[in-house]
């Protein structure tokens, strides 16, 4: 099996993966999407799920991309420290079967104040540039379950800052005195950009979180807008730690539509222009870019 | 039976309750704790808890504060607005059962930019001041699932904000990715104080937080610190809300001891000082005040 005739590369997260079968011309013809993200995996449970992946999509070399490389998952691949190229990613693969299974490090960012790292962002990011869907030079918004704001400088990785926002949403959703408020989905319009102006305002989170629920008792406000109003403050708070990093550099938002449009528009508020990349098209284009690193 | 010769207050939250027997001379000579809160009582079902309350303490007249006259209690008890006072809540009094069973409102606060509810809480703050425990016009925080800042004037309820520090540091302890490293204790000392200055700042809270971990990971800090360093980033970061209300009054924490002294260094490090107050025998001294009041 020779990886220029075709390979697979996964995006293996902590609670599901994304697996895609591309091949020698580059493109994706088969691909599947499962919940076995690496929490579900019993210890000593990886080989056999990689092997399911391959009688997925065929008996081919495989990358890995994502928490699979943390200490929680299969095989550790060690933090690569910005500034961090594609080429820096290709160096420091791991192998877990020679020449075929590589796990792509994640990167990491330390200076006096701050400590900061990725898993699986990184090939995205990398990925963007190497398409040329963004510029050698910009701030990229990555939101998910932990938002990373990434500084691109000469089409590396400079540095980078994750928010927490999508997981503390979940976390009020599901467990919080605000469950019932936040259970609908949350959509760009009137309350949403209340809660995003709120959010950007220089505001303690964990206080204007709790008036979420006073404004509704006290009839300030609607219950079914609650879900936009808080997913609106946790955005635009996100959005305010975001935009410390800008510089003049362009920003794009990179992800899942779902979450890039309320984030494009959280950035509209804020007086900020933006464009949209598709995540999956970015991870395609960093996987294909290490595998003729490596080739 | 008449309230003089002796009565029962019981602070109802939403997940225990405390309820005390207070003789003629306004001296607990008993009292019990248990987990009975709101939540755990079935619909219909308060009738039978209020019952069980007066079999462990003696059939006398029972003053109910808390959650219990909220929209998910027994029965519900509006809010009386700020400003409000010990003679407001007396006045507001809502009686389940004639003469007998009394429950304490809670209190709102609106204007045009916030809008804010406690219940329980303000039985100690006017309690506190009623008894002399606090000055006419002070800031009193009062820690717990749900921090409040109030602001007293003339021994009044001015205004408050409402800060969910308490049950955020919950849900990151039970739920989320940080469960692992705070589960432990969190105490006073550098580790803390380090949170604190950080939570003082102005920083994005859902940002920092995530460096709690990758702080760690990268060997930036020691995980035995991080209960003491994440508590300290929340308790800073709600300082910092709850000093916005501060004028030039004097300071008090107020509630139970273990967090009070958390809080109090809190405030030690932004440069303020203050004194502690305890949350209980301020509770007794507002029950004993309001049935003086309708005596």
């Amino acid at each position: 099996m020779h990886w220029a005739e075709g390979f697979i590369a996964a995006d293996w997260g902590t609670t599901n993966r994304r697996a895609y079968l591309i091949d020698g011309d580059g493109k994706c013809i088969d691909e599947f999407e499962d919940e076995k993200g690496i929490l579900s995996v019993p210890k000593g449970g990886f080989e056999a799920a990689v092997q399911e992946i391959r009688e997925r999509l065929g008996d081919r070399p495989l990358l890995l991309a994502g928490m699979v490389g943390s200490n929680r998952g299969w095989i550790e691949a060690p933090y690569v420290p910005c500034p961090a190229g594609i080429e820096d990613l290709a160096k420091a693969l791991v192998w877990a079967e020679a020449e075929q299974t590589a796990i792509v490090p994640g990167v990491s960012f330390i200076d006096a104040d701050e400590a900061d790292v990725m898993r699986g962002e990184e090939v995205q990011l990398l990925g963007a540039y190497a398409a040329g869907l963004v510029s050698a030079n910009a701030l990229v918004c990555h939101p998910g379950t932990h938002n990373k704001w990434a500084r691109l400088e000469s089409g590396g990785i400079a540095r980078f800052t994750t928010v927490m926002t999508g997981e503390l949403f979940n976390l009020l959703r599901e467990h919080s005195i605000l469950a019932d408020l936040l259970s609908g989905s949350a959509e760009p319009g009137e309350a949403f950009a209340s809660g995003v102006r709120r959010g950007l305002d220089d505001e303690c989170l964990t206080a204007e979180l709790f008036k979420v629920r006073a404004r509704v008792l006290l009839g300030q406000a609607d219950a079914k807008d609650a879900p936009s109003y808080g997913s609106g403050l946790l955005i635009g708070a996100d959005v305010r730690a975001g935009l410390r990093q800008r510089g003049e550099a362009e920003i794009v938002v990179m992800g899942r539509p779902e979450l890039t449009r309320l984030y494009s528009e959280a950035l509209r508020i804020a007086g900020k222009r933006c464009h949209e990349v598709d995540g999956e098209q970015a991870f395609l284009a960093g996987a294909k870019r290490i595998v003729e690193l490596i080739g």
